[in-house]
């Protein structure tokens, strides 16, 4: 096949190379390509429908730091659209349930939302008031929070303040153990907004430059410097342009440190190869795996008071003893890791879950509960549907519960037309992220240690002037958000538009 | 009377007073005298007797910031005390309470607490992440917030948040219209401790060195530099000294930018005067009063569930229409003063207060209710207990009536023994740091366009290497805090140290 010349190549048509091509054409450009490896754009944007044609966002749902979201506030001035709002904000007050002892929000003794602040200055504290205080996990932090302060906690409040703060698991998508303490408080810049549904943004974006743009199912396979860039796809198409951006997951782009001629589906060969501060920074930033599990009902038979729900992973009394009587510290957590060790398999109270309730945020008789690594690698694995549900089912009987209904029935292949208070569970939709070659996974997350500094500094200079970069992983203001992809593809579009002359 | 010799001399008895004798006479001064023009120790902090001997702080209350507060930390690790523990984490979950709706705390429809974050995160990023924006009142800036983000906003959401938000009114101890919007927000790093009570705290310190240091009834009249410095009293005292450390208030200090022989209480001639420095940063720190109404009840018949409530001032749905309707910004500020303008007396739902629940937090059947200026001033102004009563009677009643209980009985002066579910008052304490010549208010506070680092850094670097100044208003971190003050009489007596031969 003969060379095809373009002005620019994108590599990935997610939200970072719908918007860079949707500027270019906006400012000019004429010739350019998107390449695509799925069979459809919005990458880890994607809107399914489930039962009764109900939509769902399986990657990101949210517009969120919706007072500096740029993307957001585009969306906000659209005019409105017959489909009804365009998002919806959905931050309230969680409910918290611990399986033993029910809810423990707002709970007038234990003030745990009170502690939870704390809990956060105390990790603010340590960091940025202290000089060269080293990264450890979250985990860690809690422990010696709770250890050094323990003469100002009651029994009640060792037991359940650490099981409240892991809620911060599903904002980043990884267990307290593998997280970084020194990333795990941000603040928030305005509420977050739920995008109904995140499919319209990627079309509207989509539909802003010529649809033969882009070439579906057509992954990348090597990506060589010689003067121009010279982009050639696995199946055989060859691409000369003078600027490549790639978009690609920071999950994906670390199959790119490994040489040779690429073997694993999205690995792309650079000659010349990454340059160094590109391969070193991997060595400080990871990537996480936040995954959903969406449990459909037929009819909403519980409370719609709140929209978010959370379930705490169980604790224990022990715990508090260990607390309040081991007196040194790296003998505490030695003593704590003995009581976890010989556990083999994850268990369904092991994590805290959060559920969304969205027969309060939009009226549709659905939770969508979110779950995190390794929890997430462990469900998208199980398969059947029902076995998800066994998995789950104390965890969701326990919510509905505490929600004011009976325990959730299994109509999923049984034809049960009505239950005596009992939601009747039609379908449940999981997540695939962690097995899906072109994700591998599901956003960029600091384990102890780490920090996104070099990655956002080594990918935003790029390759080189005319090997660039764009999506979540390379922006420090949205870092790991859809806005922030969106603000990235916008950056290198511009960047290309400064060093071409169209 | 001869002049008297001493090494140091310290102006004000309150805890920087006290903390800088201990500190000084720790290292080995021996020589040392504090003047105290009241007849007491102890400044602003202030533990006096109600009704069947209970205690409460007419002053200070609490350990704020009990993270970092090394006062807090230095009370914890005292032995036990046998009046019972020495102070108690008090912070919980405030009741929120309009006069016509009722409760509006933790509605899931307004979630109000969410969007009060919110406007948190507005002003922070207006001053923090643009240049150059000019500080306003934070009135002005919650206007702002509300003309700018209405589409994301409900009816409901724009009448309350504002009122809400003023809770802040009490942390600063003036009105949101002379609050500056820059300063209103800060962190608080860990939990407030209220005192029990600080008398004890004061009384330790002031153990910690010779009681015969302690001169009360002792205003001091003028400070003179000449060679050593000279310190004579309005009773005809004469100290003749190497250093002399300044504690009075900021407001007292202000005194001292007249000059000329002082006629009122409390003001110090200084020759030469106060430096340039010193006298221009007057010009951009100010002084608010938060003020304490105490009701004291006979039996605790409300709700101790929780230990904090606030009142709401009033709002209405024309405020509302306002504030969708006018679109131009400056043009809807002048139609909102409009509004208020010909109101001549304060009212007592004109502004938000804030209710301390001691049954809840210490079981005494008593309400702790605090006040910002102007209104301080004007109930400090009443005199009359029932009087006082009967302006905030119909407060009082829905604060009951929302918690559980009948309205108040007023049993000040006459012999009510029992009624049907109805607290019976029995005495009210008042405040009266307002018209107290030696604090004339309560604590610094920033008016819009102040900035608190130039008085911070004029009083620190002092008037010399001999006249030294400590307090709350010579500190930032514990600014307006007892800890800042304590802190900052061991900054000063350090540097005597570090200055003088003993």
């Amino acid at each position: 096949m003969s060379i095809q010349d373009k002005a620019v190549v994108i590599v990935g048509a997610g939200i970072a190379g719908l918007k860079a091509a949707s500027r270019l054409y906006e400012c000019g450009v004429k010739s350019c390509v998107v390449l695509e490896a799925r069979n459809r754009i919005g990458g880890r944007l994607h809107t399914v429908e489930g039962y009764q044609g109900r939509k769902y966002d399986l990657g990101a749902s949210w517009h969120h730091d919706t007072l500096r979201n740029n993307l957001f506030l585009e969306e906000a001035q659209l005019p409105p659209s017959e489909n009804g709002p365009r998002f919806v904000f959905d931050d309230d007050q969680a409910i918290l349930i611990d399986q033993d002892r029910g809810r423990v929000d707002m709970d007038p003794e234990m003030n745990l939302e009170i502690l939870e602040e704390e809990l956060s200055s105390y990790t603010d504290h340590e960091f940025h008031q202290k000089l060269g205080v080293a990264d450890c996990s979250f985990y860690e932090m809690v422990m010696r929070y709770l250890f050094e302060r323990r003469q100002f906690l009651t029994d009640d409040q060792i037991q359940y303040l650490p099981q409240v703060a892991r809620f911060l698991e599903l904002w980043h998508g990884v267990d307290w153990t593998i997280l970084s303490a020194k990333d795990t408080y941000f603040g928030h810049i305005g509420r977050n907004a739920m995008v109904l549904n995140y499919d319209s943004v990627v079309a509207r974006i989509a539909s802003s430059f010529p649809s033969d743009w882009i070439k579906l199912t057509t992954e990348v396979h090597s990506i060589k410097r010689d003067g121009k860039v010279f982009v050639s796809t696995r199946n055989g198409e060859q691409f000369r342009c003078d600027h490549v951006i790639i978009t690609i997951p920071q999950s994906v782009l670390s199959l790119s440190l490994k040489e040779g001629e690429p073997k694993e589906l999205g690995r792309i060969a650079f000659e010349p190869p990454l340059r160094m501060p590109i391969t070193k920074a991997f060595e400080k930033m990871h990537y996480g795996c936040l995954g959903k599990v969406i449990f459909e009902f037929e009819e909403c038979q519980w409370s719609k008071e709140r929209s978010r729900i959370t379930t705490l992973a169980n604790s224990n009394r022990d715990f508090v003893r260990k607390l309040r009587t081991i007196n040194d510290f790296p003998q505490l957590l030695e003593s704590l890791n003995e009581a976890d060790r010989g556990k083999e398999q994850l268990e369904p109270w092991d994590h805290p879950h959060v559920f969304i309730n969205l027969a309060k945020v939009t009226g549709v008789p659905s939770l969508v509960m979110l779950i995190q690594e390794p929890l997430t690698q462990f469900i998208e694995t199980l398969g059947d549907k029902n076995i998800v549900f066994k998995f789950f089912e104390s965890v969701l009987n326990k919510v509905m519960l505490t929600l004011g209904s009976g325990p959730v029935v299994n109509g999923m292949d049984k034809e049960i037309i009505s239950t005596a208070g009992s939601p009747i569970l039609r379908n449940i939709i999981v997540t695939n992220w962690s097995r899906e070659p072109y994700s591998l996974g599901a956003y960029t997350a600091c384990h102890p240690g780490d920090d996104p500094i070099d990655m956002v500094t080594a990918l935003t200079a790029g390759q080189d002037d005319r090997i660039r970069f764009a999506g979540e992983h390379t922006i420090m203001d949205g870092a790991g958000c859809a806005y922030g992809a969106w603000e990235s593809g916008k950056r290198e579009a511009d960047y290309v538009l400064a060093n071409t002359s169209i």
